[in-house]
């Protein structure tokens, strides 16, 4: 017969399984995580109507999505996990509690041009608060704790929640009577990390934006405000009373990182940083960025904030929110490139593998059926093959333990439990072998996912 | 601004949040199941090339696919979990220790016919075991214990597997000379259940199958052997000796049958079964169905097979293998509508909500850290509501614990605990509430998210 080649799409995720374990592993800490913070699962359709999706429209969006017919109905599958939010708040807004808290772990589309460590499919794992009509900003003050949360419970340790606040930047040109440009200075005032201070004062003078030489030093000023939390706001206390948006901007930093202590978020995985903007008109206060201290080549691993009308293309009502998303699976790209998943965790689809040495299977059923009766994931290997090979497929698997129910084993009522990692062999009466194997598995099922050799 | 009316397709199940939590704490425990049996988990794209999926080509298959170009691209999105099974397996072979075991939960696409019921979007759950080359049957008596442990992990109770071997029908056919026919004569006894014997007969004796009444006679005759596991297996004896196929099969049959005990399965919720034939070409050993006694008319709830062959479209290695598929957003809905959910189960998002009355937070926020850190999922209630309207929203997410933090209770660092099912209010030290709230929240989590009312 003709053979079809098989093969995965680039761009397209596909991980062998062990890795896969520890996909899994990270997905299912970042939901326990979020469910401790109160959200609400949410899963909505990959597939909606294009003109649901598309309500926004415009922009790099509507060329990246995957649309297409089937019958008569014009559909694309999701390009990310906000826009369905909003239609889900939208249409079920009657039958929603709020402030409405959700997290999202799914996946969504972008047919961007493929290049390594870009996915066309990839994980967002989103949490949002939306309020009805108003949000408070005690709110806003809980999301770093989220973060801190979540990225230590995988086992990141070198990391840092950056947060700053669109009100003040707002006002702040304002106050310069900048309102005009303050959307592209906010956009080139973003990319300092990237391109440095020279190349951002040239841009901010340059004949787009326009500003005078003393505009763009008062601004690159202001974006230079550094040091503690307390001292960048003292710093800004210094332009209080100059414009009402800023200072309600600076009210709301103050409130966040006021309660940072009492929210369990140590002094040095948290910055004021005026630098941030995020490049989206959405956002319209409190903004979050998050990044790897030792890579900040790669970005914000988690970032997000604080929006004035989430469904304001399907309802009237005003839904304010604030949420932050990662990008689960460019997350675990980077950590498996940069040489950050934790290998020594247990990855073996089994704990035990059982070997029946013997014609009759029985015992070795009666042993597996004990053993997950007890909570130990259990494989029996049925194949008739050499003691050796089997040997082998317990290595390929990395399964912590082995029993071998040979004929004397059997006689007994016995088994031989092998420890692979250390090589001891003990033989066991048959009750004794579930809590001889959970004693060992404990400290392989500690770590986290995440090893993180920085100091 | 205009709007956009929001709206979900039709087809496409989107659940409201306490729903979401009972169907994922569905999800969680068919993954906890599997992973028992030393199943990897394994995820693939949901999108591939169309030559890739649909590779073995024709049929209803092709006219249901979700299909489309993304530039130059022919895509279509996944109809099963086999196909894609099929396509790794082939892909990865290398890297891949046989058996191999995985598991997979994900969403597949079918543009069926909208109806109740029906969906376009759905969940299936599936286990399979893939051998290089050759496959012991024990595998297939395992089978039938990771379905009855994984549905009364759910809390169903009225189910029973149904099993039957392919080799023992086709090997009949052949004693009978009705080879030729064999597929015809198995769709046709597959539909007994829903058509009647009478029905069946007269398509067995129309001219399109053209038997005799004597053969349709003894074709009748023998799926209607029925009884004990063991007085089935007798009546099959007797009819040993004439077809090779035919004895190989009753081998197997009896293999599964012989270790049930062993594997923890109750005589009662197996049954041997001559009319379960599958109407699918793809199998060609055992083969399962899972029926709720309470509600034939839904159709088998679990069901699968052993087939000789994975991959053959894609690689010429011989892949055989045994595997069940659990159509999970269909059996949802089949639960739901009659009323088998647990709703007495916690599916609030939270299992405490404090109430702060004072102005500042903090405490509130302390407490929340430490609750959290106990691992007692936690939502302050921020918003500066009036305390009616706060208590509202506690009812509407049926939280179990209130907790309100007044002046009172701030002054003596205390707080004023509230059982929302009891009504009973306690007042206690910070450090007691984390002990206090768990203890009241392990009988509501200890229940099944199925409640099977039946005997």
């Amino acid at each position: 017969m003709a053979k079809v080649q098989p093969r995965t799409l680039s761009g397209f995720m596909e991980l062998l399984p062990s890795r896969q374990i520890q996909f899994d592993r990270m997905a299912a800490i970042l939901r326990d995580s979020f469910s401790l913070y109160g959200f609400f699962p949410l899963d909505t359709p990959l597939i909606e109507a294009s003109d649901v999706l598309l309500a926004k429209g415009g922009g790099e969006t509507e060329k990246q999505i995957y649309r297409f017919m089937k019958g008569d109905s014009d559909l694309a599958l999701r390009f990310d996990l906000t826009v369905p939010l909003a239609k889900y708040v939208a249409l079920h807004y009657a039958e929603l509690a709020f402030p409405f808290r959700r997290f999202q772990i799914g996946k969504v589309y972008r047919g961007e041009r493929a290049q390594r460590g870009r996915f066309r499919e990839f994980y967002q794992a989103d949490i949002d608060i939306i309020g009805d009509g108003k949000l408070d900003v005690s709110n806003d003050a809980e999301i770093p704790a989220i973060i801190y949360r979540t990225f230590t419970a995988l086992g990141l340790r070198r990391f840092q929640i950056r947060v700053n606040n669109r009100k003040i930047l707002n006002g702040f040109y304002a106050m310069h009577d900048l309102t005009r440009q303050s959307t592209a200075i906010m956009r080139t005032v973003d990319k300092l990390e990237k391109i440095g201070e020279k190349s951002v004062r040239d841009l901010l003078t340059a004949p787009e934006i326009g500003l005078t030489e003393q505009q763009a030093g008062e601004i690159l000023r202001f974006i230079d405000i550094k040091g503690s939390n307390e001292e960048v706001l003292a710093s800004l206390e210094q332009y209080r009373g100059r414009n009402p948006m800023f200072d309600e901007g600076l009210d709301e930093l103050t409130m966040v990182a006021r309660h940072l202590a009492a929210f369990g978020v140590p002094q040095d995985h948290f910055a004021l940083d005026l630098t941030i903007a995020r490049g989206l008109d959405y956002y319209t206060g409190t903004v979050y960025e998050t990044t790897m201290l030792d890579h900040p080549e790669i970005g914000s691993i988690c970032s997000g904030g604080r929006f004035d009308n989430l469904a304001e293309y399907y309802t009237d009502r005003q839904l304010p929110g604030v949420g932050i998303s990662i990008g689960l699976t460019r997350l675990f790209f980077v950590l498996e490139d940069q040489g950050y998943l934790n290998d020594q965790l247990n990855t073996a689809p089994a704990d035990a593998l059982i070997l029946p040495m013997t014609e009759d299977m029985g015992p070795a059923i009666s042993l597996a059926t004990a053993l997950r009766t007890a909570g130990v994931r259990t494989q029996i290997y049925g194949e008739p093959k050499k003691f050796k090979q089997k040997m082998t497929y317990a290595d390929k698997l990395a399964v912590p333990y082995v029993i071998i129910l040979g004929e004397d084993e059997v006689r007994d009522n016995a088994a031989s439990v092998k420890n692979m990692r250390t090589g001891e062999q003990v033989k066991l009466t048959m009750d004794q072998v579930a809590a001889h194997i959970q004693k060992g598995l404990a400290p392989l099922n500690e770590g986290t996912p995440i090893l993180d050799k920085g100091e």
